[in-house]
């Protein structure tokens, strides 16, 4: 059994897997070691930050030969570092969250497949609209960002796949080993976004504490909130939340969101609390599926053992 | 390829569906037509309301000689109806959302399986400890209630089938196709519970203003919350919410649970709006799912199909 779809025939690519690309942690190394392993890497090029992508996709070119990708937030990145982006040759551009229509044609001009992932219906719907190749359907579950309000991957994924038909769809969160992918393939998908696993790799430019933090994290653990994002004065807009393990800040703030918003002195508790080493520096993003990672591996590993329990948990169900 | 699983072996049955025991609206003629269809019919027994189980198990003796059960709320049941009903010939008694130890062993010695509904890890342990024979992994997808907190159907399927192995695990929650049939089983499930896609059956006891209503509804206007629980006076303890689809109510009381609680006026109102015909008598208990039922159907139909769409889409993924 090998499991090709769509998604691994329009890339040339063995394995129906990609990583998420989480801004900062999915870094060159990561991406290149998903792509040899038969994936499809993706670099987390998060806002655009240049620098930061000159020297991962430098990484990348050195490592692997194979196609690799780079994904975005459609809410803060700027066109020009798309165009500099598609010179350096990515088989995909992947955009999340936010409208993808201004950057959509370029990146089709340029002759590069176009990624785009979806929270809700009408989001699939412009997706389509804006001629996707790959429309990634996230659901709740997800590690980090995503919509304050969405959906389960679950229900999700085969509502969009009968949507979007015949465009392959990827699913996203709530994936960590080779049952939720199969589960993924027998939804309708093309394949599985995997975020939380891959943070607990070896290639992962995660801090040592934050990837011991996701081996030993429970789902139970994990929550979507917006008070960490209101805290860190980060800039992603309000109709989003993060899915993070547990933290001081949403205990004491849950619910209260407005009027943390409206804090100043809270927000700079905040940040005077970091600086004194009493929180950590950034909350710890991460899915659903935790209870699922139970130790630190290489990507490609990852990779390997997704695809065998696939294949190992389709055989137990259609053997008799 | 037949759906064999531990599930179906543990009960001589066909296929590895379930409908969910919806109080009320699973009677007897539901519960009997999936018995005899290939599944394991389940009544809605609810709180224990005698005079109904009576009429409703009346009609599962006359319709099917396949084997069949009740599902109680474990925090509303006692002793005597539990013990009323063993005498009625069930092949399992189901217990959801309480503490299943001072009915378990009843169940158990009088020869009849045990099957209890967990929503988080802590329940499933307790679920093993009572000697269940089965445990229904139910996710917040789910249509009707469940933990105010929950875990979706995706991530915590695997968990619970970890955790409680070798004892069969029934996933509950966001399955109303073959397709979400099919990723119940590899995600390690022995079969599935579904609620949702049998309340649109000709068998249902729903008034066809409900049937409609959940034809028509789609999951991103479904919600979890405890307002209309609070709203309709219901007896249901405060850890557990219901997902509706959309009412006036939620949309007045949204994140306001402790205010209406304590509100009479607000609460007095709400029946008079019921009594003028200005509110629907119940709300429309439906999960994430609704989207893929789209017909009204006999509930047979519902299981083969079930079936039919699982062995295909299993078929589609491992065909290559």
């Amino acid at each position: 059994m090998t499991l090709s779809t769509v998604f691994t025939e329009m890339f040339g690519i063995r394995h129906p897997v990609a990583p998420a690309p989480m801004g900062g942690s999915a870094g060159g190394a990561l991406a290149a070691a998903v792509s040899e392993g038969g994936g499809l890497g993706i670099l987390g090029g998060g806002q655009g930050d240049r620098e930061w992508l000159d020297r991962e996709l430098s990484i990348v070119a050195e490592t692997t030969d194979r196609p690799w990708s780079v994904g975005f937030l459609t809410w803060a990145v700027d066109a020009a570092v798309i165009e500099w982006t598609l010179e350096r040759g990515p088989a995909a551009v992947m955009l999340s969250f936010g409208d993808p229509a201004p950057f959509a044609e370029r990146v089709r001009a340029a002759g590069v497949k176009l990624i785009v992932q979806v929270t809700d219906l009408e989001e699939a719907r412009q997706a389509v609209d804006v001629g996707a190749d790959v429309i990634v359907a996230q659901g709740t579950e997800a590690g980090g960002h995503g919509a304050r309000r969405g959906r389960s991957t679950l229900t999700f994924v085969p509502v969009v796949a009968d949507l979007v038909a015949p465009l392959p769809v990827l699913a996203a969160g709530g994936i960590a080993d080779g049952r939720g992918l199969a589960a993924a393939l027998t939804l309708g998908a093309a394949g599985a976004l995997v975020g939380t696993r891959f943070q607990a790799t070896f290639e992962a430019l995660v801090d040592p504490s934050i990837a011991k933090a996701i081996v030993e994290g429970r789902g139970d653990d994990t929550e979507r909130s917006r008070v960490l994002d209101i805290a860190r004065g980060s800039r992603w807009p309000s109709n989003y939340a993060a899915r993070t393990l547990g933290h001081p800040y949403l205990d004491r703030w849950r619910g209260r969101e407005a009027e943390l918003a409206g804090d100043t002195s809270a927000i700079q508790a905040y940040q005077a609390e970091v600086t004194r080493g009493e929180l950590p520096p950034l909350p710890v993003w991460a899915g659903e599926c935790v209870d699922l990672v139970d130790g630190l591996l290489p990507a490609a590993n990852v990779v390997r053992a997704m695809v065998a329990g696939a294949e190992s948990a389709l055989a137990r169900v259609t053997r008799s």
